[in-house]
């Protein structure tokens, strides 16, 4: 079966910054191989330490995304899958900041306190794709050390529902900053589909980042990116979810975090009771003995909190008729191919 | 002075669902006088006890506004200034309900719960303009009261920034839905303009309603309100502001419900402290002592709440320049010319 | 009849420091008069704007409370009834600070930041009891201003239940710290008896304070105040309640803010369907229209929230039996007296 | 060198359902081994499906805890280590269950709620100490699926400050019921000493439990444990932390949950600072990027996050001066010794 390529890099002027409310940049046919290339959250203006984001960032200039493209046939009430094939960072080195009144440890706009805000300090890593490293180096002494390449999107979505538009810093039902580590390459992400053809953009990549994303901001970095889209018709979505070769995953996003927990396990928990079978408090009792919680983001507009558990606790039931595979086996061929 | 007046009453087909993302129905100049028609949050679907709005009504079309105003000369970093003249039920009937899943005192989308939803109830209240009240009667019972009669709009607001475009239910910077019984005649509402012709709307008459709007919805009523609109150029406002003749206020909209306080107090602190030239500590001091706090609404997607301090405690300093005297008089004119 | 009048000012090394794990330092009868001295919140330590707590105050000798006090026939199951029949400032000064990570607008203990604590500043009123007022005075420029006076405990309670002692600072089912202005003369408190003779307690007296409490403290001051208690046999109240002439007041203390809202608002619903006879949702009906929200504090381990309502949409319904009105005519006859 | 060794089964009416408030049942020298049994959270009451906790436990005699053991020498302000040698399941059954009103998902006290609770049901597993599984069984259905063994204490702590006595069932500085399925064998944790002796104590075991405990219970059993206590004098900790021989853990207990996130994020920052030698803003930098976020619970009246970064990404730096170290030797030739 021959696949369709599309490979896309937007100019300075064809980025977005929201979710909704943009005319897609590319229309492409359920089953083709994208590769895109994203620019990093600060749109790559912070370069070296002396970059603060605030002096060299404009509002509501950041956190850019490439997109949005429209998938043919995507309805509302489908679901898009997004198989991630490959994240790869495109240049040896990626930033990191603090940012006047942003991040879990300091007074923001909404958790609003009378401080002046905390230091602005930029953070610059070597990225060496070989070794499969970030190097860290402290700015204030010279301390340094090696943490590891661990790829991923911070901003992976879909056109909202109900005529809105939303800036692609804030994370909801339709994907947005959701900024979990496991957003990386082997995952299938599934979003259900608003509006006629979706609407998926892509952006704000990180090397690597830690739970929560504490101070704000990850290992900032462009990306050079291989996805396969495709649609499932008739079937929604109500929140992001993942799947891994090992793993289910849903995605919930909401302040405060607690929300963004039972939002997450709360799905989780009557996806696994419709899949397995099960009553649905026999699959709150096996997810709360057999479930994680990873944590996504703790510092933008909405917090991010997955709701995970292993395939194998699960008697083998498939999400989505067997997705997640399907594209695994083409993007394991589209490799070979290349 | 000839004042502009202009009365608008929306056909069902002109109704809003957002703020932002849409075209105005009518261009005015700073000054105009608007007679505006709102529908209730129902749409006027729900008439009877046995409208079960979770039937008759249709998401995302729910809460419609009467909008967007366009005022000539409004551009990003001014402030639109909107005077409640009059706030006047249309109908002599109005309705509240439970709604699955919404409201505080229940699981909801966000707050995620395994149980089934609360019954689904409509209570029909009949409206006497004349004696000033609304009449409750119980639907399981035969107990039955008076509540005194005091309309305000729920749902007030501009264009957002950021090229965002919000449901109608959220409450934000923007305005939107924000719930609070202070929003009654006799107040100027601020509102800091984000696009070109600031785009105001208006919707979600109350004919009363408590701190919080507990249950999820006021007493609903479609309302015939005017207002009268001016824009104050060069001078930014962060967040909504109400002024009345004895106090001002500042709102607050996000989750958990401690930075919607957090916001408003900061607002009415920082406020202050320019207004009266006071320290920032010393005005943190003097609001601690002498301010209130409304509570707005605790059931839409952000919560909402006042800060709020009598101008006797403010040594007669001026908000925006005397905006609010000048307003109250026009309206005065404007009433007596009527 | 003849009343027990029972009069008690502390020494200081008989201040209590917890709710719970204290031996009584006086037992009453049922209908006793308790006149009592109160120290303030800094134990009368904070006298000049240069004595800051942090350096006069020492940890955990902080909020002084007077008792306990053992009320015969007091039984866990019972409720307490404390009727306020006067809170006197006993000093013509007061005091407020901020103080070092505490306070609704600063990183605190658990909303923990990086920042540096805001500067730590001590504010002294004048209190004029003939006048009745406060003065205010700013720290940092020449603005002051009188406030009215209208004194208040922040801290009242009894032993908490499960065996636990708590710190005076926290509010909580037990009462405790809950910082909220409705606790004035003329009102009676309800507490739910965990020990045997309930144990209370009382102290934290404010000139004044504004809703929320947000810079961490009131007007601090030491109070004469008198108190009727009474025992309501085998009537247990789950959260602490007020009764006033004409309303009735449920309390909440948690945290997020919103969960202090939902028990203050579950317990004033459930509470008056009980009292007037109504279905639950036709009170969480009501309570929606007619209900009321006063802000406690935003400041304190736990948050505070009252749910009020008028006793005139209630069709007269009487709370634990006219327990109020008796503890009115008491206290009324009981000033005569003097 | 002679180790001592102290084993300790408390006879039922030995059990303690506080924190603070109790004399000590066992005085032991620093460096003892004690040897434990916990008995489960539910007293052993809970033994077949058929046992509703509602109905065969008793308010407050719940999650009973072993102790508390006064450690000779330990002062306010020291810090107490105890390595946890071993965790063995007592029975070859196990217990999980719904309660009313317990939960994430689910209405509580707090999140106070109109709902009915929803049905309370008992799990029980089948434990295979030789296997190292347990067993789940749906209870309404057939489906079954063995999880791994995971032992962990879901309670473990001192004496509060502040002559504070708390129920076991709530989080806070001074350990209590973090029920993190971090505490396993292998670790050691590190509580703050509040008073003389430091009261440790030690319950509620699980064979093993999912992220937040999301329905309320893990999978309780009684435990036979092993743990070696020593004192660390002169050196304070303000909340508990966990080494293992690869990590370092915080844990932050408080609500919201973004608090706990906060609390445990800034107490990780801010040691690993001191203990790598970095700037505070570095050291938040490096956590940012390198930390994890593992959830303890979600349902507790505290919920308990912890912070956790790789100790090899702080360049070899030694928390407590080696004590983990040494500890874990003393472990190893304990077990030889057996």
């Amino acid at each position: 079966m021959k696949v369709d390529v599309v490979s896309y890099r937007p100019a300075p002027d064809e980025l977005s910054y929201t979710f909704g409310g943009r005319e897609p940049v590319r229309r492409v046919k359920p089953g083709t191989v994208l590769e895109l290339y994203t620019e990093d959250c600060f749109g790559g203006r912070v370069q070296n330490v002396d970059d603060l984001p605030s002096v060299v960032c404009e509002f509501p200039y950041l956190n850019p995304v490439t997109g949005p493209i429209h998938v043919e046939g995507a309805e509302p009430g489908d679901t898009l899958a997004v198989h991630f094939v490959e994240i790869v960072p495109a240049r040896d080195w990626a930033v990191s900041s603090t940012f006047p009144h942003f991040g879990a440890l300091t007074g923001t706009h909404t958790t609003a306190m009378l401080h002046a805000p905390l230091d602005e300090l930029v953070w610059r890593y070597d990225v060496d794709r070989t070794k499969g490293t970030v190097r860290y180096r402290a700015r204030r002494s010279d301390y340094t050390v090696e943490l590891p390449l661990d790829p991923m999107h911070g901003t992976a979505g879909v056109a909202p529902a109900a005529f809105e538009s939303r800036m692609t810093i804030v994370p909801d039902a339709h994907g947005g900053n959701l900024d979990t580590p496991e957003l990386r390459a082997g995952v299938t992400a599934y979003f259900g589909v608003n509006v006629p053809g979706a609407l998926f953009a892509l952006g704000d990549g990180h090397c690597r980042q830690g739970d929560g994303e504490v101070c704000g901001t990850g290992v900032e970095a462009a990306m050079n990116t291989t996805v396969i889209l495709d649609v499932i018709k008739g079937v929604a979505t109500p929140t992001p979810r993942f799947e891994t070769d090992t793993a289910l995953m849903s995605a919930g996003s909401a302040r405060p975090l607690e929300d963004a927990y039972r939002m997450s396990q709360h799905d989780l928990v009557t996806w696994t009771a419709g899949l397995v079978g099960l009553d649905v408090l026999d699959a709150y009792q096996l997810i709360s003995q057999a479930g994680e919680a990873p944590v996504g983001n703790v510092c933008d507009p909405n917090y991010t909190m997955l709701a995970k558990v292993g395939k194998r606790y699960l008697g083998g039931a498939e999400a989505y008729e067997g997705m997640h595979s399907r594209l695994r086996t083409a993007a394991a061929e589209f490799s070979r191919g290349r």
